[in-house]
């Protein structure tokens, strides 16, 4: 099973609603230029004033949501719209991205397995103004050590631009994830193909409905994804450089992809079924068969013995010499045509597969 | 079961159709600004005309329709569109927000689960001035205490922000209304996949099936509601202030979000019906199997023992010493032998459900 | 059943294939202002020439179009175009609105319940001028009698307002009667639940299939009335005064709520149409429980009957003084193990349908 | 049966794939004007250059398309794009409108029910130049006889207006060919809904998915043609005169209606599909019920009648007097038991099909 | 089965994720203007620079991505965006069609069924400039073959028209290559039909889904494929002349043909899932049938053989002379019984199919 992470809806606008289990939250100042990357804890929020430079790049991780004045100090730092604090905190949102005076506000979702297999989504609320990007994170995730690691080693041309190509890099990183994710669960419909056909058992429907279920999962997280992202790539944003739009073009392009697979994965679930479902019909036709094929024989057998067993007195049959071995003859004969009966039908036998003929798409060169 | 709120639609432009067993209007006014609130009750409209200030807000809010003369002095003190105020009155109506010369009406419906375990969807009718907001309401509902809680408290920013903002306020909270009773139903669907299993009754069917309309209920009464938001966002107002539809956004994300839910626990509750039916299945087939295994081999013993029940003089296995055991151990043999052909098959005993391999998400980090 | 009300298609441009069962015409002119009304028969088409007056509005109501002649009469008086006279003679057409330059033709139709129960669309062609409205109707229906009666009686203000507010009246009088018998629709399904589980009899299938059909139709008939109203609320007519389409707004929140009721009726259906085929699942399932049962228990016990009604010489058993009643013992033994094996499984005795909990969307307050 | 009318689509740009049985082109001329009519048969292709005449309306028809040179030969005469060659020569097309800059192409496509109760859907292809019309078909078809007839007889004012109008009534001509196809296979599903009930086999399954089938392809011939005709309402052509348009308009109404019948037939065939799947069963359950009966009932009563054909000497009950007539009775008594618990539960006897209350939609006015 | 084209997503912006088996590039140039075509191989991508000529179109087609310098230096040469050069790369990519500054990237993707049976989809991608045009192939396919003759041969207008239309030409021959493998699917499906009827083993069932996934992945490659075509018809690019575009509607109009049919194609499969699963049904019925007749005509009989099988002493029945033919005859009439209630039920014999009346689309001429 996995966890569901449906909304609180209930927040009140001005409300943060912490997360109940959320560590308190762990900033990082990440400040760079093309010459080189700065990085460093932050313990007080208050230092986060006067931090921002004109010439580098500011990049602060929040990760954990456990402080409400932490969160406030930040966000006053920032002079961050209430509304958009909240969409931070309040956990979970669907994926967006909402234009502010100040700054733009993105929504990402990623998919996340626990350690005990439990699929969750969890978010990154992303704060991207003129030359800075905040992000929080609900936990200590990993999702950005890889991007992370190639703006240390000054790969690329992350170091030269600005804070929106960072965004864009840490969204794409983020759908990256689906990926393995969504194949996870395409491969294992595929690896339950065999099954289905030699152990229809209802423990493998459930199987099905769960892949099924977390294929689902996964489309009602990733749609608002590529709905938000496609978003980003119309709206004309102060804070998101034209130029800039050619690589979330790229991410876009990964979302849709993803989603074609969760859709065949979706279409092949649905197959399963089905097949699942013929699969019992057929069992249960092969032990109708068996069942009709010895009552039918042995019912007008056993009747024909029964009439020899009566006790009438007058009975010729009883004391003629050939009798008992015509009536076996008799039943010998019936039984024949019984199987010749059901023979003919088809009912007897396991007859080869039918002949579908080659995979004939070779024909076409 | 639940009440069906469908509309009496063939109410006549002009014609009031009061409820039948609406109460009384009772009727409060609470008029604030930044300095304070005051909150009365008024027994007689006509106090209302006159009422208005410029610099504080006026909050009417009607509970009750069940007198038309009352209703119409109403509309008359705030100068109604006419079918602004049968909007108001002849309930149910579509969740929509209209734009009028004078105001603007909105329509917002809220699932409400009576005493009796009904889902009832009840309307409420904003009717949106310059410096005032008027509420009908059908009966005394409670949809509203929080946010009046609030403003007397004076918490957040709404005694600083038009009537608007306490619209949106009051429609915040009854979509938020919406998300409790989809959640229940989710969780109730969720709770009935082991019944399904072990039980296949068709009691759990019709259970899923009554899910399922509760579900399509509250889809039917949401949809209208998600447009009518996104309407609003879109649409520029006169009496609706662009600052505010910031607000308003993250309402829309609520309703939109609470839909995919109750989308998501629409197809569980598909899945569900298939694996109550697949159960049934599977478990006509165990019948089946037993039945047939008993029939196929006892059938032919008993045949065999008819054949030497026969009363035929002469049949010379009957004198045969040793013929009793050997029918005996002819009998063991067939039986035997059918027992190894059920086996082989699968038919007998329960083999363990099919191993389907570890949930092999976790192999992704 | 319910009569096909399918069109006509072949008629060429220029003909008017008159309907074969339509009653010669029946012209009545209504004539007011807020003065007073005026309404006389007319007998002879020629009359209508020359019948506008500037200041007092003209309905002329055409029911019956069995007389080619006298409906050209009346095209000629009002300069029709000819595709208008067409749309309203051929009956029958999708609902839609079209604009010419002389006029503006809506074609609304209504569902009419026959004496034998059959499920009719009839039509009416609505012929907008700038001081006039024509209404072709097929036969004397009475859909229009309480606009009638209202003009007449002068109630709300449809005498101080043009023939765009009549052609209103009349399409959302036409548009009302879609609810009695969509609602009728959807209380017979409502009533096939408890026949579905207590008599699930194929006629009860066919029954859900016939009223979905109904559905079909009304749904077929409702979305392009709908779409055509939609339209009239878009598109700017010189006919139509942008002020009476806040009226039309009204109507169309009425066919989309019915709309919307027709929907998840069909739903219903579909969800009738499974809980019927599954309980006759489970009534299989049940049928073969007992014979099962019946099967498995006295079978092995005929068997061993059968064995001791051998008539070998040599069977110690048959000598032996208790043999007899060991059998009967062993015969019970058999018998019993097998009655526990079955209340094992679950397939003796009706269990109580399963606990499924209390209905607990009333956890939410 | 219906031939497969799948496109060639390999045809390479610039390249003409004549149909290989395609007869040689038949060109009949036809020039009009409201003064007259003037027809007649052309032999050599290079007479068509200079026929073109400013006053009068001239109308090509091409029938047979089985002569490259002829075909290039026209469109010299015609100075046709090449690629409107190709559309025209290439069968089958989609049904579309393209505008070029000296003419516009019309393909339009109709059912036709051959001989042998194939479904065709030949295409014709119109070429709209200022002053003529070019129609090319693919054999000797008679879809535009009637057409043709009302030009020469002068009716309606086709020979007044322009190319256009020629091109609209024959285009008309074509989509009036869809209503006696949809509605023959609607008729036929409709009858088989009284066979569904009697004789549920395999064959009439068939029978349902062939007419489905045929239904499919309509709706994919007729879905293009709805299109094509819509754009053609929208766009602006020098071609098509916007007067004319209101024509036009009228048979995008056909095409609509039609498709919306299709659709009916199409959930009616589904519905078909359900009822027959259900009636089957209904037939396994009645057979089971007559089977367990017997069985249930005789099982036990032989087991008694075993029971004292056993040999053993020491059974007191064969010795009685009346120990015969009281098994008599005891297996009476089984049997009479039997039958009131089979007729409690209901299954025997065919009890009246539950009573399903009057029709009651009369009871709505 | 066919291999699974699924992205691999995870490539960083900036990284070329070079196919792991991949050849190592085969650079041909082919250089022509009206005049003539020049074709040569290149060994040194440096060559490339300097290569292009403002009068002669240079056609340089990369085949295999195996090396990256190489890859590397190609780009350099053209000036390619780095995000186009990992497009190219990094396959599969969605078809897609992206404009930047320097040129346009068109991703297109074709079926190709391998040797051993597989459907894949490989991806080519073009990047059109002003005067060039690149194709990148992942392994040495023959798509081209047919456009490089005609290029070579001088026929149609090819060698007069820029890059653009030679980048048509060639998408247009990849998009031809759907329709051969999209028939053959359908084709198998119809052949599938009878084998339904006849053999309805889960093997064909199973086969029934291997050629729906088939279509399945065929619509996931064509559906962006339609997109892309759509999209470049749509927006005007500098590197693609306007008047090419009616070429390019003619490729659209052919991938939109071949959707349907590939949606056609998918409710054939679906029809016939449903076919297959109504045709097993059938089959149990059928030996239900008999299984019913056996045990309801035998079981009464034995039933009766049985009594006169007791031992009692006091059977008078037994002494009586005509005792044994008098049972003989009550059997022989419960025989009959039986057979003509099951004839009345139309249990026994096949009756003929309905007749279904004679396919009666023929009425309509």
């Amino acid at each position: 099973m996995f966890k569901k992470q449906n909304p609180e809806v209930g927040a009140r606008p001005g409300t943060l609603a912490i997360p109940p289990d959320s560590p308190p939250p762990r900033i990082t100042v990440v400040q760079y230029d093309a010459a080189g990357v700065e990085r460093r804890q932050i313990e007080d929020p208050r230092e986060l004033a006067g931090l921002l430079e004109p010439e580098r790049v500011t990049w602060v991780d929040v990760q954990g949501l456990g402080d409400e004045a932490v969160l406030r100090a930040i966000a006053a730092a920032f002079a961050l719209h209430p509304l958009a604090l909240e969409d931070a905190v309040n956990v979970p949102q669907r994926a967006k991205s909402e234009l502010y005076a100040q700054h733009q506000l993105i929504i990402a979702r990623t998919p996340l397995v626990q350690d005990d297999g439990l699929l969750t989504t969890p978010q990154v609320c992303f704060i991207l103004g003129e030359r800075y990007l905040l992000t929080f994170q609900e936990r200590y995730f990993g999702f950005f050590d890889a991007v992370r690691g190639r703006l240390q080693a000054g790969l690329g041309p992350m170091r030269r631009l600005g804070p929106d190509y960072l965004a864009y890099a840490l969204v794409d990183a983020m759908i990256d994830r689906y990926y393995p994710v969504a194949q996870s669960l395409s491969d294992q419909l595929e690896e339950l193909e065999d099954v289905v056909v030699e152990h229809p058992h209802p423990e493998v429907l459930a199987r099905i409905h769960l892949l099924r279920r977390k294929l689902v999962v996964l489309r009602r997280v990733g749609w608002p994804q590529r709905e938000a992202i496609s978003a980003m790539l119309r709206e004309s944003s102060p804070f998101f450089a034209d130029d800039h739009k050619l690589y979330l073009r790229d991410t876009h392009d990964h979302i849709a992809q993803i989603m074609e697979l969760i859709d065949s994965a979706r279409e092949m679930a649905s197959d399963l079924a089905e097949a699942y479902l013929s699969n019992v019909s057929h069992r249960t036709n092969e032990i109708m068969k068996v069942l009709t094929l010895m009552a039918s024989i042995f019912i007008p057998l056993t009747f024909v013995a029964g009439i020899y067993g009566m006790n009438f007195e007058n009975m010729p049959e009883l004391g003629s010499r050939a009798g008992y071995y015509i009536v076996l003859v008799v039943m010998v004969t019936i039984a024949v045509v019984m199987v010749v009966f059901f023979r003919r039908r088809g009912w007897i036998g396991n007859p080869p597969p039918p002949r579908l003929g080659a995979d004939r798409e070779d024909r076409e060169g």
